[in-house]
């Protein structure tokens, strides 16, 4: 892609309207709301969304902007409502399920319907415990955009899964690189040490890319169990796996921000909020076994540790490639068969923006 | 108004330079510059002014820019010159009225005559002590601008007070949420329990709106004396007023940067500075009988404690408004009666920035 | 110059394009390249530059991007590369002269050509140890830009002085003020109390401009030897100087970006490096004769310390230009006979990048 689809303000503008706003978008998990009233707060494309469980057990999404002058009703991240949502300007009050219940003066004004100013709805849907909002009017159904995923993932149960930490990462570079980084294991012997004595670089076997998402697994090395920073396993794999998904992990990116990574005994997801052209925020989450989790002596400080210091390696090297394609000097170079998949987010990036773009090479 | 008037740049930068470049904008106190060559410099609009006290007692105001280099000419917020302005560059040198009085080595040059290089004026002018300037080349009298104002605050004698405090707030918000929020009452009882032990929320009596201001007055509560952080008035009623104004305070917003509040035994006044489309500098001051300033036990603490609070409330308030206009989800509400002042400030602005505008929605 | 020439950031980018990525652009010292593998990295106009001394003694310039995935190749500041340069994400590795030595996974790739892709090259010259880069794909020979100046400074033999000390000055202006201050010196009474000491502001003679320099030189007022903090001079006269030049200053602004300042003693360079309209980083060099340096006693910080308290008074007042230039006040004003060398520049860079301006006045 040329350099403008990684610095130029106005594709980035591009994409969070025609990909961050008409798509699904990965916006955490069902457990982190308990009850009714739990809510957490989301910034997406220019929009911030209150993700709340409503009494009847239902997770629903809003604008978190009152009808009445437009304050933001909420400025925490997460948190929980005592059955309603009250705007702190002028009282403006708002069941869990949107509805407007009272707003002061405004009973005299004639003409006025309560029932005309709920609080703006934002379509949410979940997959096996995963909470996708979508900020269009009429969005397309979530099961259109995994595809066969939920079908290949099923045995995994992840419904079940619980979560333990959360780390958040602020990184100078384009949302574009991270998702690039994942789809290609090449550059794992020059800039994870680790990583690389668990699985053999080019041992990928990549399913069939979809329109919405690409992926694949890999083996692990003789010896080694899962990843964690020993190549050890301390917990018992999951219930309903397959003999060949104990000895790899899966690694799929489900555009435009959703990055699932199952291991034999935990899943890491990490999820990608773009701010600008050159910041990226990211969010990495564990999630384990809660039966595992229950048990004395659980541990999972191995695998988060595992991961936090990959995935600094690889928001690192995503920076320096930020600084290099923002640079008067770049030119889009070519790719290897082992960077297909990158070759097919282009073609994603491209067909759903619409942008004018310098051809892309493929070698063939 | 739709969000834009209070997020694009564009809108802002009109905004500027219909209304703050053109308009007459609260710029300070007379008491400010007690002797020749006193001065304070204000930005406005992309100027920056110098107003100083002349020798023959006047007031001039001046662009703070040398007409040599165009170097700024002062750094310092106030204080005094001593005899004249030169500029720190070439020595450019100027009397406290303007003229150019040496420019070394330009009287050499053939054709450089001095007097064409006076610093450039800006128009100046006083209402009871209270400083007013305008950027335009061909102003209207400050009288036009104040209307029927001069004629009912006579009483107060507002020249004569003095400023005792003066807080400056950069608050993160639109300009015109100040003055929306500044407008209604309907809040109170939500954002200022102090303040709504003093008054009836609901008790403003407004005066007509005219083109370039709005406000009214609203009477304490039994037991209130003024606005202090009890209720307790530890000042003399200011002399001449009327039986009527010695029991409510009046607020009046004079378009498009000064808030007046006068109390029975005191005046605070907040100056507007726009800074960008999201960020506002507030510079609020307190304002005392002098006579009651030079008595033994003289306090004021209390009128300031008050309003800080109430002032920060209020600013906390518009920063949260503004976060949620500027959010995807925003779309303009219903006004309900009590607001009807906010909504001959939207017609004002949209009629002065002549800009294109979802219609305004009145309640009938 | 009309004020947008300072603060508006198109004119800004033209300036970039038009002559900081078509001229050539002082880069350093090539004594600070000792050996091979020696690099320093420049970033000029958008581009990131890497300046390496190869093995044959040359000095190369490339583009700081790989020509995989444009990948910044080098975040240091300098350093030195062993044998070869490696980008850290996939590990190309390109020789020191550019060269791609090798691909990992590409070579398997139908049609793929590893000459294809060496680093992209910048061209590269040096003037008696100065290095200077060029960033357009046909530059003109670094000699027309230089004119005479090579032959007018050979006696001074630039190439054997090394480099004793650095200083880098981030200041809040626009570049063009930093050349417009050196050029004249009738603000030096104002502004410089030690340096007025040393010459008589009105003492310059300057030489003819040409279309990419001007300058001249300055000579001492009775009893100083040099440019000093007491103007006493503690290292030999530099071999070859001619009378007139052991006791003067010569004075050049080669553009766009090198200050030449020879001194009897030594020499200081600064090179100039525009961030935005309003923010330039200057960089500061004192070099001096390698035998004086080798001798047991040498001292350099008389005039270090002379020309760092020089420089930030001058950019002290460069800022405060740049601030009444961009205030809404600001009009272009005269130059008198003395400032000839500024309006030279102004024609300079408006027939540069042929931006349509108001009309430049030149007293007559």
């Amino acid at each position: 892609m040329p350099a403008r689809a990684y610095t130029d303000a106005a594709w980035f503008t591009l994409e969070m309207e025609r990909l961050f706003a008409q798509m699904w978008v990965a916006a955490g998990r069902a457990d982190q709301l308990p009850a009714a009233g739990a809510f957490v707060r989301r910034n997406v494309a220019g929009a911030s969304v209150l993700i709340v469980r409503a009494p009847d057990g239902s997770i629903k999404a809003f604008h978190n902007v009152c009808r009445h002058r437009g304050t933001q009703l909420c400025l925490e991240h997460d948190g929980t409502f005592h059955g309603s949502i009250q705007c702190p300007y002028h009282a403006w009050t708002y069941g869990l399920d949107g509805r407007l219940l009272a707003a002061p003066q405004m009973d005299d004004v004639a003409g006025f319907d309560r029932a005309a100013y709920p609080l703006r709805p934002v379509a949410c849907d979940t997959w096996d415990g995963h909470i996708f909002i979508n900020l269009s009017d009429s969005p397309p159904p979530l099961a259109s955009q995994l595809g066969e995923l939920p079908a290949r993932f099923a045995p995994w149960q992840m419904d079940r899964l619980r979560l333990a930490r959360r780390i958040e990462y602020d990184v100078a570079t384009n949302w574009k690189l991270v998702v690039q980084n994942y789809n290609e294991c090449l550059h794992c012997p020059v800039i994870h040490p680790l990583l690389n004595r668990m699985h053999h670089y080019l041992g990928a076997e990549n399913v069939p890319s979809a329109d919405t998402y690409c992926g694949g697994a890999m083996g692990f090395k003789d010896g080694i169990e899962t990843l964690s920073t020993d190549g050890k396993r301390r917990r018992a794999i999951l219930p309903g796996l397959t003999a060949r998904d104990r000895e790899q992990v899966s690694y799929f990116a489900i555009y435009p921000n959703f990055l699932l990574t199952l291991h034999p005994d935990y899943m890491m997801t990490i999820t990608i909020w773009p701010q600008d052209c050159g910041r990226t925020t990211l969010v990495a989450e564990w999630h384990f076994d809660p039966d595992e989790m229950a048990k004395k002596g659980f541990v999972f400080e191995d695998a988060v540790e595992f991961w936090d210091r990959t995935n600094r390696e690889d928001w690192a090297i995503s920076e320096q490639s930020y600084l290099g394609i923002s640079s008067r000097g770049y030119q889009p170079g070519p790719y290897s068969e082992r960077e297909r998949q990158l070759w097919e987010f282009d073609q994603f990036i491209v067909s759903r923006t619409g942008h004018p773009s310098t051809p892309l090479k493929l070698p063939t």
